[in-house]
């Protein structure tokens, strides 16, 4: 049996995680019972989300254990197999975290063809990142022709498709991103109709400017700053879809002017809407979200870019950087080939 | 032609209003000219939307400007007419403000029927406090059977029909309310499930022991120190209309902790909506609401109080006391009989 090399989380980070909050070990794969199959990593994502899992504050998922292996998606080859569903060589959507190896009796496995697209969208475009914007967007933020959608990110997995798809629904996209480079692409590759850098010193007023007509829909991904700036501008009746924080999940206090009598005046005499969501509360539209990105993408109305690592033992040094936005869109880990 | 007494905004309040930003004055009335009617307010409906009209901060409505007569819905009676869709004597819904005369063209008038319903509910419980519960509760808070809702300032125009709806949807009706007086008419008058006071020391864990369930609605109409209280008990997928956050009309700062970041985190990980509305925003659904209101009155599903002041020039004084809970019920100041 094959060595399984796996990234554990050591101790829970206070603020910035480190690197010595995750631990590398190498373990031997115990040998495959009736039913199993032992999946070998291709890809890992990583994902704004995970920082929330190595945190003990209650949310939405249980925390990963200390000593546990840290959760992920991977898109994972069948190396061995005992179960009939699947034979060697099939190549399946996961969620086996980070580690080469992992055995699974075959639930929750989504097999994927390398022949309809690259297998691995299906940690981004075409999975749960695409899927994210695809729901929160559609069902949440309603963009209709004409409005004007912001959405941070806008070079990132969520942020790129929610764009792309304002724009197949004849709205507005302006798009926030950290440096010119990053502006740059969102606009000539991704088509926004604007990108604002919100490193700049004058971010509020930029935004302001590439936002005539105010924001009808704010994809909120990140917080922070990025909100500030934001909230001024939107409209009358605007939706706001909540999916992340990333620039406050290594926040360890607020202190300062209190803004939320300020945000709750506005949410009422704006009339907005402000939710959060997860993607798995609209699985009900996963087959219509495969069937309509799978043909954009194909008609090339949606593009996508993905930053690829390689090697499992630069994740952790990878997720640091994600929560610090120095990915180039989608952010995966190459395991194996 | 007879004199009108009116009652101006002398000065703009910073923070609490003070009598002296109000002023009480006596004019002529005009003569009528060709379609207009004469009308003399019965009843001036008093409501904590009008500190918004006082201040001259953006908000959804036009301030009210200094020297100019206070805003505010009526009941009135033609006195004189030149119109002939009214005749002398008619009862109407107006919005002629804090005075005991105008003059209107008719326009936005609405005949009342006596014989129907007590003309006062036209600013109360059929009128539009009562229709900005329905609206809030029925459209933005959908409650379901067996949830648990939770509404403040039970006693109150808007939070006695919140309540009573929510128990005529089958859910559970929780009202929260200042002083064991109110907290016993909301449990045996109005037939809330439980009622809790905001003035114990205990309030949070009172509220918390009446919900065991958590909170799956939460009409917000006070904000302060109430919301505090009510946040960490919403419930994943919970759903707050915001249509009022009259414990922070008169606050003039706010410092402190800022509360932002931690509510957006709650917002994402409960997955909770939040939604600002006017109820104004709904009008399609009036004739639903005058039909579905005045049934449910006449089968004893919905009771109403009103807190009735005489003589238009105790309105200031009544006002202020509304902002500070002093009110048990509707209020109303009878201005003529």
């Amino acid at each position: 049996m094959p060595t399984n090399t796996r990234i554990v989380l050591a101790s829970r980070p206070h603020g910035r995680p480190k690197p010595t909050d995750f631990r590398l070990e190498t373990v031997d794969v115990p040998a495959l019972r009736d039913g199993e199959v032992l999946l070998e990593t291709l890809f890992l994502s990583l994902d704004p989300y995970m920082r929330g899992r190595m945190s003990d504050a209650k949310s939405y998922a249980k925390p990963v254990e200390i000593g546990a292996v840290m959760e992920g998606g991977t898109v994972a080859r069948v190396a061995e197999s005992r179960n009939a569903k699947f034979g060697v060589g099939d190549i399946v959507l996961a969620h086996t975290g980070w580690q080469s190896f992992a055995i699974s009796d075959g639930a929750g496995l989504r097999k994927l063809d390398p022949a309809a697209a690259p297998v691995s969208t299906a940690l981004g475009v075409l999975g749960m990142p695409g899927f994210t914007a695809y729901a929160g967007l559609l069902t949440i933020g309603r963009p209709k022709a004409g409005e004007t959608i912001v959405v941070a990110a806008a070079s990132g997995a969520v942020g790129s498709v929610v764009g792309q798809i304002a724009r197949i629904k004849g709205a507005r996209a302006v798009g926030i991103a950290g440096g010119p480079e990053k502006c740059a692409f969102v606009r000539s590759e991704l088509g926004f109709d604007a990108a604002v850098d919100h490193r700049s010193p004058d971010f509020a007023a930029e935004l302001k400017a590439s936002c005539p007509d105010g924001i009808d829909v704010y994809f909120e991904n990140v917080g922070g700053h990025v909100w500030d700036a934001v909230f001024p501008l939107l409209n009358e009746f605007a939706r706001v879809p909540v999916c992340g924080l990333i620039a406050q999940y290594n926040a360890t206090e607020h202190s300062g002017t209190d803004r939320l009598p300020t945000m709750m005046r506005e949410v009422l005499t704006r009339s907005l809407t402000i939710r959060g969501f997860i993607q798995r509360e609209f699985l009900d539209q996963r087959p219509a979200f495969y069937r309509d990105m799978a043909g954009w993408i194909s008609e090339g109305k949606v593009r996508y870019r993905e930053d690829i690592v390689d090697g499992l033992e630069n994740a952790p040094d990878a997720f640091i950087g994600l929560l610090e936005g120095q990915n180039f869109g989608k952010l995966l880990v190459r395991v194996a080939t």
